[in-house]
């Protein structure tokens, strides 16, 4: 801990306490003077004092309040532009490693220290990872605020490291407190409460979250799985509460149908491809029988991808029918039985080339492709009317995808994905787009 | 996850691939090479599979062998002096938020990076912590090597923050892995086998470790203490192993008798200070009859000192008896009753002055004293022949000291000590250094 | 283990093996015969399989055959007569020690060696606990088959002795599995879903229970307790599931709203006097400043007591009014603003006089009062409308009775119950009861 | 609880009252009276208060005072002659079910429902067991208290069923409390101190241990086993706490060197056949490889039987020769090279016929062949000098012998020796024995 310079630090200690008398307004302007101490603190108990009473303060401010404590955060804990400067004419004169020590030094933003000290505080970690999630709701408007969010998100990857991290499963035996939050969190199939979340916990379902010791009782991501005999199409039998709970000893296919991130205030640490990772592995000890492991998955980006393309003039658009019922907003006569054999083929034709060949800098369009495909695992099946719910037929038009997670395949398939960005797919999958591929390679990302 | 150059990746690979077929004296470069191939990884997923080979590899290197891989870390993963170079000119031109970006980034050693990715392999945290633990020992011969320690001391500070730690009761209800670990560790006074562990732990003694959960039963810090009635002068009846066990509700002392840091690759990351302050909070819940919590201390470098004040011809030095004394190198002499009251009173007159008085930038020498005056504690009271030990009397002279912590004083006393370096002493321990003092204030720290 | 002849133990086994194979008419009858091989195996081992496969084949059996298996346990695992009658001839001649060793094993009905024997099975104490939860249904219209209840029921008093359970806090942080039976089990006031439960166990709440170590997350009885500024004379703000939670420091009274027993199996065997005595101790240590223990609680027989007195022609009976308000089924008129004052002091006096007065074989009518007098409680306060819900309309005529538990007084309270069955109760009470009395001494118990 | 009789209940608390002020040497006669008002007591908390007031007086009786408690228990806590005698003649009046009951209860012996009571008070179970060891070793001089001993014997049983059991491995993350207890109890190769059972919880050792919830860290019985490559001939290399350690998952063959009985107080209440049966699931799951499952033990009554047979005129006798060296107590001599190979022979052969013909009742004379072959075992193997320790000389001539469990055949085996007492033996230690045998069946039981 840097030592203080005594004479400051009473000073600093005298202005503290007189804020500590003024009006309410002056909220958040308190907390960041006593962010000052904090950091000037030489003593480490006392530090924690200040750190909890900071935190204890700071959970108390209004939007407004809060607002403005994120500016202070960035007009009084910024790097000194001085000290930068002085610190980069030296290097520049004699580039040795005690300029490059205090260079890095000067460039380090103080806040970094500051967060690493409110840490201490019991709760800590849990009020830093709100303080992010609040931050980050206001970054569009404040986009200068990006500041604040590289420290904390420094800091984040480095505290929530996956050598930090603990897989534990989830069932019907662990805390109502965390499961409650599973209620809460889930983003893919909503659950829709505790009956439903019960029958996700059955026999033939498994549930794995990481947790974080310093976050207990709070999941960081979590995915669901069932155990059934055959890769399957449809969501909607997986996600029927009321549905037969089977032998899992009889399964064959591992199913990851939901994964979800649950804290916004950890945004850009990933965890899902450790997660699946594990799971996969941990399943495949529990169930040596089961030999496909396979997500069921929306193409969350199809239809916008679609609208997008009508206009684009180019091959792989829509035809006129298609177009004028992608005009109207709700596409649920597509689950109907009425429509043609060939609107149908269109369509997947359609989807399977999105999926295999609308690329932005070389990468998949659609983000759940790219995350599963970037994981090592491959295209399988495209699954019409695989999701009619009205989230499903808006955003997908009803179709899923089966991913699939070979274990001996996987590196190979990531390597080749890293190197290249070549997608693997089966050749079904691959039939089905070429179909789509007119005589002009169009790649949306060309555009 | 930085992107890394598909075509540039290739080629590092294909560098590790043919590495791994050379010559076992290659081990460290291949160690070196594939921590490259890590910190260009895109997978993590895949880095997690390199970081857990990177560590199986380095924990079988010899001694030989890490030195060469001590070095390329230096030559191979240290910032980038061309990077620096341009990022500082480009500051310097503009010094704008980008280019203070940029210039973070290029300062910033990718040792940091490499090891935040070797802590993702199973057992990474505890592998980093051996790591130092070797550095630290050929940092002596290799000061350029300061640099890595700088990193990994960066990140363990950031990792084993305060907020991370979880204070845990020892007792005989510990398992043996832990307890067998104390007996290892213990620095201060020796713990002679599971006898004298076994007393150490009796309803009448406490013992708390701190822990970190990804370093499950290896205690990082632990204390031992006794609930005596009274503050003790000597420390060999707490630590006779077959002294009767008292009733624990009648103390109305705690007796910190031992304090061990039990991590040397965590040198630096202090944790004493909190470890007390929980101690005396919790201690003071379960017994609310114990009123004074005290230490009984060494003085450990007392003798040092006087060896040094011989000669030093100022007025604080031995009478030439005690110099004869001081010159033969078993003092053990002092222990015997025959010892004159003359020199027992010019040796702890001596003694209160070494502890008040002796001091190098404005702090007192004794590492001891600096710790818990630093924590907020006084200097009480002066126990002629406390530790008549051999290694008690060959460092202290058989003195110890105790150190209170009066829970309403300690933050105040921390304050007078953090600003102006003020010792807070008993009258009577005043009084015996004052007896000591000569007209001219002779200040060690002032040669 | 007795030795078995192991020429009729081969007739057995062979007998049982020729029952295997026959219709599953004769399920019962298996069951029945494996259990006579059962008690006459000498291996241990042996007899754990057997126990295994009697519990698995008993589970399979439906009503009709559950009824004939229990007729078997009856006809061919009872004491047999002619042992019986030569071991009291023995004994008549000669009685001494060793003819009461075989008196008292002639005696002893071998389905309880059956019932030890079937506990040693995985899960086998839950078997038994349903086994008899089952046979408790039939026992209205077999009653012999109460030899068979007073063999479990002896052999779950001696397992379920206190020295055995465990009592748990229960909270929000305990497994759905436990709370979700909690929701099911609750008797008093029904939990109405996880939303209603999720208040019950808010900071202002407590709830314990006890556990069997060998039924894990299995409920045997639960207590419900709100911590409240006074003493409650209405239950429904404590239902109330969005009431706001309060701070449990200012608490000054602990009021025990419900107490359920969970186990019909259990029926019997009590644990609700261990358990209020644990909790009032336990909640005494948490919040010293709580001085009121006190439950609320109805008055269940109360109205059928009316109605039986109505037509008895004595003293304490309803008014012509009132019994014209009985007769109607539907009383929630009392709950209207509407009535008269004569009418509500009518009602409470005649209340107050069956709580106090009412009694049979010296004891309390009502079984409420009887179990909290017995348990050293005293009668504090009558409330009216104390809960107006359907139920506590049509058993309770909406009153709600305070009985109160002093730290102090509750031994000396219950010494006076157990020897002279004396009832205690504040002056309030007694005064309103008196008024109610009238020349006669009337005791209903008397009739 | 029976309902006392309330004038009565008062006498007998005034005669406790009156008897709680004599001098010391009535303790026991104090603590007997309170029993009898624990008896009468209708509270069960009350009841709880008398429960836990005797537990601490029994604990600070010394020999006399508890060896008077102990007639008192059999005067005072008996069953009553003249109930019994008019159940009796009731009885044999008319024999019906409410007769039968009432016998029933005239028979048992009131001590039962004391114990149960006693049990009720924290440490209950534990004080009731050290009881019952304290009992035991005065039972030689006071058969008359074996009817007690009946009673706790009757109620252990019941209380230790198997299903009450938890079965718990013990490694080095065991608590040191447990552990401590290993060393303390093992009986068959005593652990020299923790260094030594340290070895024993290596990763090529298992050790598990049967625990009951009332008494918790208090093992009920353990069991030690070495992973080896191949089933070993000789105990020390087992038992040298210095030897290498293996990898556990080369393993072959998994050896019980070791089976302790811990609690004295448990006599005759039998675990190690369901702890075998366990241990080998629970490894044969753990290490599928492991085919051969066996012990590796002592003929711990061998030396002893030949003593017997010298004298015995049979043809099944010790030579001249090998009688005059068992005349020596010494017979370490068998442990030197020297020893011919004839006399080698004989011992071998003699043994091998002791274990498979020496019967008594049918069974084998030895204990540990009784034990293991019922459970199922075979006798495999014969080791010459497995055992050369001062102990296993002594009593074993320092032959130790393989008995191997084979899961196919363990039932199969188990019922040919409940049916006939069948032995089951390789055919090597068949011909062993074959050479041994003459032309008279001499069988030691037959005399």
């Amino acid at each position: 801990m840097a030592q203080g310079e005594p004479a400051s630090h009473r000073r600093l200690f005298e202005r503290v306490l007189s804020v500590r008398n003024r009006a309410p307004a002056d909220e958040s302007l308190r907390v960041a003077l006593t962010c000052e101490a904090l950091l000037s603190e030489t003593s480490e108990v006392s530090g924690l004092r200040l750190a909890t009473e900071i935190l204890h303060a700071y959970g108390t401010l209004d939007d407004a309040a809060r607002d403005t404590f994120f500016d202070l955060l960035l007009t009084r804990f910024s790097p000194d532009r001085n000290a930068i400067a002085s610190a980069v004419a030296a290097y520049s004169r004699d580039p040795g490693p005690a300029q490059l020590v205090d260079l890095r030094a000067a460039v380090e933003s103080p806040r970094q220290e500051l967060f690493r000290r409110l840490n201490m505080a019991p709760g800590g970690t849990r009020a830093l990872v709100a303080m992010r999630r609040q931050l980050l709701r206001t970054i569009g408007d404040h986009p200068q605020r990006l500041a604040i969010d590289a420290d904390l998100s420094h800091l984040f990857r480095s505290w929530f490291n996956r050598g930090f991290l603990v897989l534990q499963r989830i069932d019907w035996r662990t805390s109502a407190l965390v499961l409650e939050r599973l209620i809460r969190y889930e983003a893919v199939h909503q659950i829709q409460g505790w009956h439903d979340l019960r029958r996700r916990l059955e026999a033939d379902r498994r549930c794995y979250a990481f947790f974080h010791p310093a976050l207990p009782d709070e999941p960081l991501i979590f995915i669901e799985v069932a155990l059934t005999a055959d890769m399957p199409e449809r969501v909607w039998p997986l996600l029927d509460p009321d549905s037969e709970v089977v032998d899992p000893s009889h399964a064959r296919c591992a199913v990851f149908y939901s994964i979800t991130n649950c804290q916004d205030g950890l945004r850009g640490v990933s965890f899902g491809n450790f997660l699946i990772k594990q799971v996969v592995q941990d399943l495949g000890n529990e169930f040596p029988r089961v030999r496909t492991f396979a997500t069921l998955s929306p193409v969350p980006e199809f239809r916008k991808w679609l609208e997008h393309v009508i206009n684009a003039g180019t091959e792989q658009r829509p035809s006129a029918q298609f177009a004028a019922l992608l005009a109207t907003t709700d596409v649920s006569a597509l689950a109907d039985d009425g429509i043609t054999p060939e609107l149908r083929n269109e369509i997947t034709r359609l989807c399977a080339w999105y999926l295999l060949c609308a690329k932005e800098n070389g990468e998949p369009l659609d983000p759940v492709a790219r995350f599963h495909l970037a994981n090592g695992a491959s295209l399988e099946r495209l699954n019409w009317m695989g999701d009619p719910s009205p989230q499903g037929m808006r955003r997908s038009l009803g179709i899923m995808v089966n991913y699939v997670y070979r274990i001996a395949d996987v590196e190979r398939h990531h390597e080749a994905y890293a190197r290249e960005h070549r997608v693997i797919a089966s050749h079904q999958f691959e039939r089905l787009a070429k179909r789509s591929s007119g005589t002009v390679k169009f790649r949306i990302s060309e555009d």
